[in-house]
């Protein structure tokens, strides 16, 4: 549907609300993907929204909620009773159970899982929520099948059968044995062309990619990724077979995961959309400004301290925007480059040969863009600017490429230094280089300045 | 594999090449999956790589190929003859071998399509050839399962049978009508519990999402991600079933675009990984400094046509880039939040709405550092900064809210303007947005500091 189609839909929808057409309303929403009927009632206002879960039935409405937009679903959640909450989770598969209970408040938690009727349901989600939610077993459900070695095929496949009543898809049937380790897989044409006597054993397939529970989602993701896997078995401690992961949900994760990285080098600190409150907004974007801004009075302390070099080389001044622009922006490239090179594994080798490479590089960059300011500070700048003469023009262009290079040289080191210390790379690009690269780039500047001009 | 395993796969198997031991590198990399034997020969030298690939089959070296990192694929494959390439892509799904052909030079792609000896198989990656590499058709594959509606069961499974032979894995049976065009899907248990006389017609589901070959990558993954779809068929522009695309290949796609909107806001032009040389490395980098330097050099000329005031009111220069700072932050953050908003779609409503949130916002945002800006500046910096007397820290306050409300504007309004001329709005975030928020702020600053304080 296209956004135009979303409106013109919602609009009637309303109406019918207004009106209590309960007829009406149900006939407009039947047969629509869940997740179609979540964008339509993100639309809604609140009361709306509930209105129309309260009308449908809890096996569709149950995966409404599971796609809904996590402030609408807290809403949503908050206004259901316990009960109520238990019959949407009786109709969802484990993990999305999971994920809307592991939301609730601790105690509706407790009294929701007591209001499953099938225990067995009920036992899955508890299992399930013990897991971190950026794990492998935060990611998994426990609906898959799974056939001992030692069956026959007669039995694999009654098993199989039973197995499999609930489940919309089944992927792949896992092979385990009597301590229900994973052992491999079965594939379905090598079931259907066998007699049924034959043991497992003899024909299933051991060669299978799996991940363990605690392994992180970014493994689980890599993982699928490089073998272009659709699932993947969990397994335990112990090497039992646990749980599936389904590449939807890691699709979902990678995309999460590149929106909170570009964000976080956008200086924007909590998960936001275009279209939250003003409050909420605020609330993402104002820590990052503060940081800088007490970062920028650094750099007014650095440069009083140089205000006596005013009277004479007041040109020095105008030209420290450029060079903390300058510092700023070869820092973020650099710990840009650093952070996806640790995400994606491509950044081998000793930290200091790395080290070195950006001090070659810089030194290239730097002196192509030295060369640079001196010409246009040669042809084009001579005229406006009053005492900027070869000497000037030198100390602003030696200072330029010796802040490149130290500047690189942090946007290299500080994601490399709080990666090893366990923590996100990601959060020293964006205003933390550029604010500390701004301090060091003016304060290196001056310095220079002085050195060469003495002042 | 961990990397230390990989190092010491990789150092043994250079010991054997180099003893041109051929018997012990094929055991060697014998039942390893394609994606492992490309990570290791990405770890070896050009000439051992090519000796690996010369040596193996071109069944295992066609999938290897085309996983191998892009540097050494092209330097492969300008090794490798037209015949020996057209052996390979023989082996390869027709999306993998077009991805493949598509990077070839122009003589030589025809050289290679005319080797192929399966004709069919090349008429299909000609088709695919003539397809955007960011379109539904560059993604899709010709490999899929149909049946058409008018058969009965018993002729769909013998066709089906057929299809499939060489197909690694069917994921759904597509249906189709006289004219080929995509008319819904049939279930295998569906088709296994129904009588073989029955009309194909008569069992067939005709609920099914599909892409038309001309919509866009990002389209593709927005439906299946929201579908939670593993694979979706692909019609031409008459409805005709023309092809089918898996989630692996959108996974790869999604990951790319987020990386390369990353490495745009950090002023990266060019797909680099951290272990690329360095000419790579300063191409991509150099041309963002270079116009940041230039915008550099346009505050440099703002900055000193309000020279005069640099005698009484020197301190304004110490907070140049203070302001400067502030203004490229909130730029950024503006412009990213409107860039994923124009990708995930969550940016609705009019402009002037958006502007109007933007600066309420930044009014807020504004209000609240400038009273941290003043309280700072009364407490610790007044006896640090000579002449920083009240009158002089307003205007610092009111140049921060002003800006921080230009910034916010400039940084909304551009990614927007961009994207309504069909420019991708990514190139506005980073370098872009600081360097002209840095000219504007400084020269709103100053005005301001005219304005208030006379020079």
């Amino acid at each position: 549907m296209t956004h135009k189609e979303y409106r013109h839909l919602t609009e009637k929808l309303q109406k019918y609300i207004a009106q209590k057409n309960n007829a009406k309303v149900v006939q407009m929403l039947e047969g629509l993907h869940a997740a179609d009927l979540a964008e339509i009632l993100d639309e809604l206002n609140f009361d709306e929204a509930l209105f129309v879960i309260r009308l449908l039935d809890s096996d569709v409405t149950a995966d409404i909620i599971a796609e809904l937009d996590d402030d609408l679903k807290e809403k949503i959640l908050d206004n259901l009773s316990a009960k109520e909450i238990a019959e949407e989770i009786e109709e969802l598969e484990t993990d999305d159970a999971a994920d809307i209970i592991a939301e609730l408040p601790e105690d509706k938690k407790v009294q929701v899982i007591s209001h499953i009727d099938d225990k067995d349901h009920a036992k899955d989600i508890v299992e399930l929520l013990r897991y971190d939610e950026d794990s492998a077993g935060g990611l998994m459900g426990k609906e898959f099948v799974k056939v001992n070695k030692n069956w026959n095929v007669l039995r694999a496949v009654a098993e199989m059968r039973k197995q499999a009543k609930d489940m919309p898809k089944v992927h792949t049937i896992y092979v385990v044995n009597d301590d229900e380790q994973l052992k491999g897989r079965l594939s379905l044409k090598k079931l259907l062309t066998t007699s049924t006597k034959t043991p497992i054993k003899n024909v299933y397939n051991d060669n299978i990619h799996f991940v363990s529970v605690n392994d992180s989602a970014d493994e689980v993701a890599r993982m699928m990724q490089k073998y272009d896997l659709f699932v993947i078995p969990v397994v335990d401690e112990t090497g039992r077979l646990v749980g599936q992961i389904t590449i939807d949900d890691v699709v979902d994760y990678i995309k999460e995961e590149a929106e909170k990285d570009y964000q976080m080098a956008a200086g924007i600190s909590e998960d936001v959309e275009a279209d939250d409150n003003i409050l909420q907004l605020m609330r993402a974007r104002l820590p990052w400004l503060i940081v800088a801004l007490i970062g920028g009075f650094a750099s007014v302390i650095v440069l009083s301290g140089f205000g006596n070099a005013m009277n004479r080389y007041g040109t020095l001044f105008f030209f420290t925007p450029l060079i903390a622009a300058t510092a700023g922006n070869v820092g973020v490239q650099s710990s840009a480059i650093v952070v996806q090179g640790l995400a994606n594994g491509t950044l081998t080798g000793s930290i200091w040969k790395r080290l070195l490479k950006e001090i070659s590089l810089s030194l290239l960059n730097g002196i192509i863009l030295a060369v640079i300011l001196l010409l246009i500070g040669k042809f084009l700048l001579g005229h406006i600017l009053t005492g900027f003469d070869l000497k000037m023009a030198l100390t602003v262009a030696i200072s330029l490429v010796s802040v490149i290079i130290i500047a690189s040289l942090i946007g290299t080191f500080i994601p490399l230094f709080l990666h090893k210390q366990g923590i996100d790379p990601a959060v020293a690009t964006g205003p933390f280089i550029t604010t500390s690269n701004d301090i060091f780039g003016i304060y290196i500047f001056f310095t220079i300045a002085k050195l060469i001009l003495g002042f």
